[in-house]
């Protein structure tokens, strides 16, 4: 699929080589990005804090395999290397090019293989599907499928990669996107745009941007198609986020099942998106879905304690989605219908939907079942 | 192992039929209890909260299998008539009767198997070890251990029986606790030390008292053997809490390890428990310490995202105790010590020290390994 190569004006570049991947991306224009908020920040998230404040970048370098994180000062002056690297293969400054990692903590970076790596992939930069293809899965670390998105409107498309195979609760594994836009934007229009976007997507997967130490959102508009009504580039890039930031939950560690979770009638976004992101991240809930076991009492237990005020007497919660939705709950009085419940779980996408009854606010949470094979996939991982 | 029945002045029976079990122990006194902090708070909760401000209690009923919580006002009612029949039984007013919950919520009591349940153990009230494990049996639900607790000084004893298997992370299972002491304490006393020994135990272990609909410790403080020195007391509570906490963390569902986590050099307590407990709730933590994997970067982004401000350049994270305690971090650089930290981590027990370097105060967590059983155990709970 081609996503970030149908955007005007962006070619791609990727090498997996066993676990240690680079992907390099040439796109030049305005760019804001969006960085944990984990105090332990990795070295190639410290450089981009200083960085990006010009607003503009010509390329990204991505390595997966290696964190370069808790690796000190030597880890910053790595990925200062890592950029120069890149920016001699595309004939830039340094300090224009963005910089990510993923993969294990306090180990350095092995710039030899960086350097070997990016000279073998820099003269292959192509916008097409083969060149996207091998950028998205140099990304990859225990990802299943590679994760596109493409958003075309009559006068602009935003086309995205990411990474992040979601984790057992939100704020937990890295999570790095690459979003492109040929649209014209300003540097703070993008930045709040992209904030936006992110904290509606991203910030309500099991997968999170404040927490891990390497996160990272990047979007690069290249400006080829002129400007856009900046309102409707703000939703189209939501749009973007949330469409890969399902990808992210579907594809959890070991993950069978995708959660949506819909919270409604909430006195504040704020408030429903809480709640809804501690329905997700509860880890009895996400075995019961696993289990297609209609055990909608977690999914309250998990709601009181989520630390927003509301009336248990008056919730209603239902399981699946338009016609086909069953009620578990109907304004606080228990409705006896688990059978048709336990059918509504048997899918690849469960939908729970909580109405609050006490505003007019709402917001969505995304998350994924937890099986025995996340155990598996993280009790070994180092080695 | 006698605990509670060691206590003067407590008897106690107990019976368990499949998963239906209830639990009488009488014991007139001073009475305090802290309760679930969720919204959502079950039935006995409800009523234990008006009926506690008296101080008073002669006997504690207990039932597994059932939760009786989300049942509305019936399920106050029906709470209240399971404290009238044990009241019956005690031969004493229904107001002097705690009851607590433990099993599946949005069901409601069956009050004639509470009934036929409190007729048939009623008689066998005693103090010896067959009444006490009878006791503790009942209680239990995916627990796999009774769990007893006893702390003897010279003018004083306090012993304790809990249920509560840990979850896999704080603030999601059923935790019940019911200690007893023949100390002389006033109540306000007895509830200012219950609080704070609960709010180093119980609340710093995988499963605590400030979230699921059912959480509730009780103590009861007979009086037959005089006043103590109040800070002896306390200090004595806390011990017999921690015991408790430590067994189960012990008893996670599924669990293979305990995991301690000691986090020192913090500028207040509260920091450091905040840590401390981000760290033992992190599945990623968990998942590396079953499979005995060195991960420690895990730990360092685990703290680094407790909301707590810290200099991560100058940490100091070591794995287990004493003369064998392995250095990982040392003052922020990377010690390589990867084989006998694995060693470090093959016992039951795992301990991590984090030191921040920035202050005097500390706190511990307790918690557990997350495997594939757990998984197993709550992907099919309700059927």
């Amino acid at each position: 699929m081609q996503s970030i190569c149908a955007v005007e004006g962006v070619t791609a570049a990727g090498i997996k080589e066993g676990k240690f991947g680079l992907a390099l991306i040439r796109a030049s224009g305005t760019a804001a990005a969006v960085c944990t908020r984990n105090i332990v920040q990795a070295a190639p998230i410290q450089l981009m804090q200083r960085q990006l404040a010009s607003g503009v970048l010509d390329g990204i370098v991505v390595n997966s395999g290696c964190a370069n994180a808790y690796t000190g000062e030597r880890g910053v002056a790595d990925a200062a290397a890592m950029a120069a690297i890149a920016a001699e293969a595309l004939g830039t400054d340094p300090s224009r090019i963005g910089v990510a990692s993923t993969g294990v903590i306090g180990r350095y970076l092995d710039l030899d293989r960086i350097r070997g790596q990016c000279a073998r992939i820099a003269g292959s930069l192509a916008a097409d599907e083969a060149a996207e293809t091998a950028a998205a899965r140099a990304i990859m670390t225990t990802d299943l499928t590679e994760k596109h998105a493409l958003v075309r409107r009559e006068d602009f498309s935003i086309g995205g990669i990411v990474k992040g195979s979601g984790m057992i609760a939100p704020n937990m594994g890295t999570m790095l996107g690459f979003l492109y836009t040929d649209a014209e934007i300003s540097a703070p229009e993008l930045r709040a745009a992209l904030a936006t976007a992110c904290r509606r997507s991203f910030n309500r997967v099991v997968v999170d941007g404040d927490t891990s130490t390497n996160d990272i959102v990047f979007c690069t508009a290249t400006g080829r198609r002129g400007r856009p009504d900046p309102a409707a580039f703000a939703r189209a890039l939501e749009e973007c986020c949330i469409v890969l930031a399902r990808q992210i939950a579907a594809d959890g560690e070991g993950a069978t099942k995708l959660i949506e979770m819909r919270v409604t009638g909430a006195a504040s976004e704020e408030d429903a998106e809480t709640i809804a992101r501690t329905i997700v991240e509860s880890p009895l809930v996400k075995t019961a879905v696993y289990g297609m076991d209609p055990n909608w009492g977690r999914i309250v237990a998990a709601a009181g304690r989520a630390g927003v005020l509301f009336n248990p007497a008056i919730l209603t919660l239902a399981i699946g989605e338009g016609s086909d939705a069953v009620l578990l709950v109907d304004r606080g009085a228990i409705v006896a219908a688990l059978d048709r419940a336990k059918a509504a779980m048997s899918g690849k996408k469960v939908v729970f939907t909580l109405d609050l009854g006490s505003g007019g606010a709402s917001a969505t949470a995304w998350g994924c079942d937890l099986t025995e094979k996340y155990v598996e996939i993280n009790g070994k991982y180092t080695t």
